[in-house]
């Protein structure tokens, strides 16, 4: 996207559920993967965290048989964390720290967190309970069945200062090819938030992060299932009706075309899966036009 | 003393006065030095942190304009805050995830905060107020005028558990050759503690942090002499006397031997610059004799 407009007119409006406490550092994985990836500092094959990272910290931790080593943190991301964790005690909102994080990488775009409220996805597994998103997503990397997800928090949540005002004013509203149900859904989940994007329907284009009935990578299709949608561009059809008028599908799925268009969406074809910046570019254009 | 007598015979009763929150991690330097002197980790030439240490965080933290980069955090080094401050979070005492960390080093001994409670070392330096006793030491490199220490919380902080039975079952009650305002004194401040150890005065032995008028690191004569106390063995024999019934001077101040003796102290004089193992055993010796 930022090489398909210029970075000072785009607002990423970014999900928190994820967000979590270790070790006493808040750690925000969308926001930083959003500002690592930007920067262009991301690790591509690892998908996450930075590129020419180092472990030290983390292998040293290893040592004590009652620390919690299941969620990677390298040595320069550490910093990160370390620096919006003492922000955050000195009393600054996270929308303040992300934007000073953003700047800091010279990522030249807003980067709103949703809510500087707390908000913490919960998912059901089966047989377990309730558990953290980072307990059901790294630590039993995504691989039991889930039967609930819950945004606790929500309900009391605020959207952080420019989150509306951006949907309002925004050219488009894209609602990027993350999983909807875990990553879209808890951004709707703040009150007004929905209803904002709703409003700005017209205006509205979402990708599908479905190609040929699966996710590229993570739960997506499995959540889908799961959860009782369709593993399918007619699942994410269904579930993005309201919110946007067009839905932006794989060359994969193009039989698919006709069907998504009787969900009520313009549905536009074109290839969604972003090898490298030029893909995305491309993408971000389709979007765009 | 680890090489004088068997570890398991040890309990060191630590200073936590200089422990700090940053970055949201609760860091205790005097507990972690102990750890890694014991274990061999140490850097001897720094004098703190761990030998072979990278700093790949703080170098990332930098990016940050607004970031706290003053105290340095080595990646490895930073493992023990992660643990510490994930073990306190869970409702562990700084009691016990100090032996914990002890046992995971392998030091055999006991390794003991003279309180689970918050103590915090605060000096008043010349034209500033009053500041952390780190903002002092290591912000401001202890190159400042102080005209008070003070050990907030300390009235109210209970001894952690076993430390008074420490003292009381002790051998030799020995106070290390520390600075004994900010590093000896936090620990006598709490309440039960000095009490305890004049209890044990006849078995208790000082050896003398300052050697021909000076400290060996550190500001303990400047502390000395700005607080109103003289920066040579006299002034430590003169702190020193109702604790213990033995001074340990160095050699370099033999010809005040008789002084420190017309303080009611025994003194005994001895080499005590620990360049190295065998002189700290040959030391420890002296002292448990």
């Amino acid at each position: 996207m930022v090489r398909a407009v210029s970075a000072a007119e785009i607002t990423a409006v970014v999900n928190v559920g994820d967000d979590v406490e270790l070790h006493g550092l808040h750690i925000s994985p969308d926001l930083d993967t959003i500002t690592y990836t930007v920067s262009g500092s991301i690790d591509l094959e690892r998908g996450w965290g930075l590129a020419g990272e180092t472990w030290n910290a983390m292998g040293a931790l290893a040592r004590y048989p009652l620390a919690r080593t299941w969620f990677n943190l390298g040595d320069r991301d550490l910093a990160t964390h370390l620096y919006r964790t003492d922000r955050l005690r000195a009393g600054a909102r996270l929308s303040s720290v992300s934007q000073e994080i953003a700047d800091a990488w010279s990522l030249g775009l807003h980067l709103l967190p949703v809510t500087d409220d707390r908000l913490q996805t919960r998912v059901t597994v089966d047989g377990e309970g309730e558990i953290g998103f980072q307990e059901y997503f790294v630590q039993r990397q995504h691989s039991v069945p889930v039967t609930t997800v819950r945004f606790d928090g929500a309900e009391a949540a605020r959207p952080a200062a420019g989150v509306l005002d951006a949907i309002r004013g925004a050219r488009r509203v894209v609602i990027a090819p993350s999983n909807p149900l875990v990553s879209i859904d808890p951004v709707l989940a703040v009150p007004g938030v929905r209803a904002a994007v709703e409003a700005r329907r017209a205006d509205g284009v979402a990708v599908s992060p479905i190609i040929a009935g699966a996710a590229l990578k993570g739960p997506a299709d499995r959540l889908l299932r799961e959860l009782g949608h369709e593993a399918s561009v007619l699942g994410v059809a269904r579930l993005y009706a309201p919110l946007v008028a067009t839905l932006v599908i794989d060359e994969a799925d193009r039989e698919l075309a006709g069907a998504v268009a009787d969900e009520g969406l313009r549905c536009v074809v074109a290839p969604t899966i972003m090898r490298g910046p030029d893909d995305a570019k491309a993408l971000a254009e389709v979007v765009l036009a």
